[in-house]
């Protein structure tokens, strides 16, 4: 980086100089956060732990503030259960500290390393991202999870909440980051802010010269939103349009149970199935099964022509339903003539995240692990695995539909970046 | 991506049109092309390799058409020097075709695998980015270094080369893909812009349904205003302020040949010296002494006062001179008090490029190679050496200074992502 823009035409100046003040000090204990040894950040991860247990009644009441006052604003019972704590749900967010300290510090591995002929030696070691600014909506335990990731991975962490759970995050903050200050961690390590106002959220987003990355969490307004107008790298994935394609050559009890599971197990998370895509062949063996459990579970079907002959109690499906992200108990149905229909599908109306065939064929599964584009391909089971946790990689830092630096689901590497290091004796170049 | 922003407010209707048609040919090409052999893509080079050396009249016609314009527009002798083709120039594109045939595919490579306990096998496999948009100033032979580079990692080029070139580039265009077209590969495969419109090139900035990413290559302002305009991810380096640092405990004559090859060997590249920070403790000993061989050498020192006490011929550094990447026969010089001192200096003027100690002490080689975030951190050798090529990366595609995916010397692997692929039996989640 370099001088940089900071403060551009569109944000007024008095944010600005607020903004500019949160990335220096930011900046300057992330500078500081890269020499804290591993022992140390896990030291404070587990004095995090230990205070939001302690400091429980303290973030209760000022969550009960926020509820109260959601109450009067009319907040929906959806929005109003994903703000509520409770004593339950802060001993998950206090467990969650202590398996963040219990996974490998990424900092520090040397990725590769060789010699050159000139008997240069060459690494690459993975260094912390430096400053990360987290934007969410309202879930409070957002606030302690985004917080131990980013220690962990040695960043400095901005953190800008929901208006709604203010008093919840500023308490859940200030708890964690006391914590933290008496284990040696620097003050503005962890940063939140306490200013809604949505200028000052976007003079932050021209931050480029102390912030590295944003990572925005929420629904797809609120990411498009950061994505316009952020002159930093975002790291994001707008919504999961996850297809499952069941091929003519699907062993099709196992099509049946991986599509109930994708669509029913949790029908709200962005890896949960929108779209079912079904070969002509076999869609008059399979539609109606499938078709009718799924409607028993409380599935609404929308279906093309093709699948409405096959199971005329579905409604029919517009262009829109293709591009839906239901997040809910509605599945778009097509019935495709071949494989290669069904790819063109994806590859027109997905939105890159996670799909699945469904298939005994060889050559097929491999033409469509090929030739699908997306941040996860599926074969053989259900979409709901694509998940940070199911593939390892621990806690779940979010999900990239992005195709630069981190793509799919997150781990703590995601928050780091590397620099090449050269050891040599007085080469000289030539 | 998901339906996107295409063609905002900022671009006229019917750029976004011609932007739009540009990007959809580009994406339907990158389609096709991901499941291009290797051989057909090696198969390719070779021909356009061929094709160059024996369409070579042709060029130089075209070439000799764009310098007569340009003396005509009163373009420098550099830029004219740039700007010219000869039948050597010609020849060492086509070489450089048949070494990039030569590199490894990094496509398809199992970057890893394992098997999750449920008994999924989890891959995440190397895929090409898709489509990259190459923006470049004069030089005709990026025209032919970025299309085979692109093509080799499986990716669609679109390509727009600066306008004082274009009948040049337009001609090694056409060669090259008539003749990647007769084997195989799709002609929209490597496309280039013959509209010089710069309201066009903001409409194709924000395509970014169909452009993955965009790398520009030249001076500082075309950098920047192409980072300000797109909404697709631009890989970057604005400049290159490269440090050395000469510790107290350096081994001096190193330190003396390392200085000099970094600041003189090729003064007009971003990786030369064009800040030297001498330790105070051995200033007296070695300032002298590099300052005489530099200034025979015919560079100009600007020097803070202490190096001015020891060296009285420099001229007075101001503020400007520790940001300036001078490209050219001159050198700032700052004494420093201690290492930390040299580190906080890179921190606060560097680039993020390179930055160099020559030391013998280990504690204060490890304080800065941790301490300092820059893409390359050298030891002992020279700032020169940052470089694809001298890190064995094969033909260099650029290098990053941003801190997203990849960072320093950037080889063919930095021109793909991965994709997710994962195995299953008919697993469910629960």
């Amino acid at each position: 980086m370099a001088k940089s823009v900071k403060g551009g035409a569109a944000a007024p100046t008095d944010w600005s100089d607020e903004a500019g003040a949160i990335g220096r000090r930011a900046r300057a204990a992330a500078r500081q956060l890269a020499s804290v040894s591993t022992n140390t950040k896990n030291a404070a991860l587990a004095a995090m732990a230990a205070a939001l247990r302690s400091s429980a009644d303290a973030i209760l009441k000022e969550n009960a503030a926020d509820i109260e006052a959601g109450k009067k604003a009319g907040l929906s019972a959806a929005l109003l259960d994903r703000l509520a704590l409770s004593r339950d749900r802060i001993e998950k967010m206090a467990c969650s500290q202590e398996e963040i300290a219990q996974l490998r510090d990424p900092v520090g591995e040397i990725i590769e390393g060789y010699t050159r002929p000139n008997g240069l030696q060459i690494q690459r070691v993975r260094v912390p991202l430096g400053v990360i600014l987290a934007i969410y909506e309202s879930r409070p335990n957002v606030t302690s999870d985004v917080a131990a990731l980013c220690l962990k991975s040695g960043n400095a962490a901005v953190l800008r909440g929901g208006k709604e759970s203010l008093r919840s995050n500023l308490a859940v903050h200030k708890t964690l980051a006391e914590a933290a200050a008496a284990q040696g961690i620097p003050a503005d390590a962890i940063q939140m802010i306490d200013n809604p106002d949505r200028d000052l959220l976007a003079a932050l987003l021209r931050e480029d010269r102390n912030i590295d990355v944003v990572i925005p969490r929420g629904g797809e307004d609120l990411i498009r939103a950061v994505a316009e107008q952020s002159t930093i790298p975002v790291i994001k994935h707008y919504k999961g349009v996850c297809h499952v394609y069941v091929d003519e050559l699907a062993d099709l009890d196992m099509a049946e149970a991986i599509c109930f599971n994708a669509k029913v197990q949790r029908a709200a998370t962005c890896n949960a199935m929108e779209t079912m895509l079904v070969h002509k062949n076999v869609a008059p063996r399979f539609l109606p099964r499938i078709c009718r459990r799924l409607s028993e579970a409380g599935v609404e079907i929308r279906g093309d022509d093709r699948t409405r002959r096959l199971w005329p109690q579905a409604t029919a499906a517009t262009e829109d339903d293709w591009y839906a992200e239901y997040l809910d108990l509605v599945l778009a149905v097509r019935v495709v003539d071949d494989i290669q229909d069904a790819i063109d599908h994806i590859a027109r109306y997905g939105s890159s995240h996670t799909d699945a065939i469904v298939s005994q064929d060889l050559k097929h599964v491999q033409q469509f692990v090929r030739d699908v584009d997306s941040s996860s391909v599926m074969v053989n089971t259900s979409t709901r695995f694509s998940d940070g946790g199911e593939y390892g990689l621990g806690a779940e830092v979010g999900i990239s539909t992005d195709k630069l630096h981190a793509r799919g689901p997150m781990g703590l590497r995601d928050l780091t970046t590397y620099k090449w290091v050269v050891y040599g004796s007085g080469q000289l170049r030539t």
